[in-house]
């Protein structure tokens, strides 16, 4: 195959948005998820995040990163540090548009559920707003968050409830995304919508 | 829809593969790569992750997430502390196999890359061993690490260089994955190829 090299050294002559959507896709296929919070004056905020990760089943624990919140905070950093609830909900093929607009900063006072038209949903007490129309939805708690390198914030979560809509759970517990329209980003702002190829088994190790 | 709800405390009665397996699904696609990795008497590891994220463009900075260490440490944990250096390559439908059996558990005196039949490439002279096969491949140095909640371990490394098939790689520098055969991972062993369906435009926050 034909390959093109970048060393260390290149890096700082590549053109800036250039090297910003080459470095945020090379990591591959991203899950697309909004997670929704609340402030604790009940203003609620949903935003698109692609970096939620799968930390431990038992107890179920996920994680997110956000971006450096020295110069400015976003509003799900702000909401996180007065409720410690939110909830990570799955996109779909048709709320591509409107989840991909709740990047933009609205100035606080405005829920990106009004201003997006995002249906929010609430789930008996639980303390942070869902979004109706995912096919999955979890509820979690802040448990404990970590500056990084970069000055990035890890946010840890534990799982409170789920709510999956039941036609795309397979018997063994996973979730059938064929069944689904769930999608998944590559780089900042491509969606794809994948396919099943091969279900294989776990692999003891 | 019509939906499942699952409360804290139902997920206690659960049977346990079958959570593992919904836990490890809920949060939609994960990106499938092999992370390689070189001890400090040069025995080489390969493993398959789906847990790498991206940090950050400047510098380009990935992290990915090890289970617990604390009963028995991974070869590619092992390494780490030996040895900061390490590759993250992406993987393709030809090699979903081989790839997903890298995480069995070999001796530390074997090789993956030689169990596996998966091709190992060095370049130059950085000092961990790439996936000859994988369309994407990486080399980073670990720059910090984070224990967290449940002990997993998060590794944070820098980009040192990147090196691409040269025909994937679009004008406005992202990945166009139609033109790749690289696949996502949803739960523990699910292989998805993603099309497609939608790119939009960076929405300045």
């Amino acid at each position: 195959m034909e390959c093109n090299y970048y060393d260390i050294l290149d890096f700082q002559k590549l053109e800036k948005l250039w090297k910003i959507n080459f470095i945020n896709s090379i990591t591959g296929f991203k899950p697309a998820n909004l997670i929704g919070t609340r402030s604790k004056n009940n203003k609620d905020n949903v935003a698109i995040f692609s970096s939620v990760v799968h930390l431990g089943s038992n107890p179920g624990l996920l994680g997110f990163t956000l971006r450096p919140q020295d110069e400015r905070q976003t509003d799900t950093y702000k909401n996180l540090k007065e409720n410690s609830f939110f909830t990570i909900n799955s996109i779909n093929i048709d709320s591509i548009d409107k989840a991909h607009q709740s990047s933009k900063k609205y100035t606080n006072d405005i829920s990106e559920f009004t201003e997006l038209n995002i249906e929010q949903y609430n789930y008996k007490k639980f303390n942070a707003p869902f979004v109706r129309d995912s096919d999955i939805k979890i509820g979690l708690k802040k448990v404990e968050q970590h500056l990084l390198y970069n000055k990035c914030i890890l946010v840890v979560g534990k799982i409170e409830n789920i709510i999956v809509n039941s036609s795309i759970i397979e018997k063994d517990g996973n979730i059938n995304f064929d069944k689904s329209k769930i999608v998944c980003i590559s780089g900042l702002y491509s969606y794809y919508k994948p396919k099943l190829i091969k279900k294989l088994n776990y692999v003891k190790s």
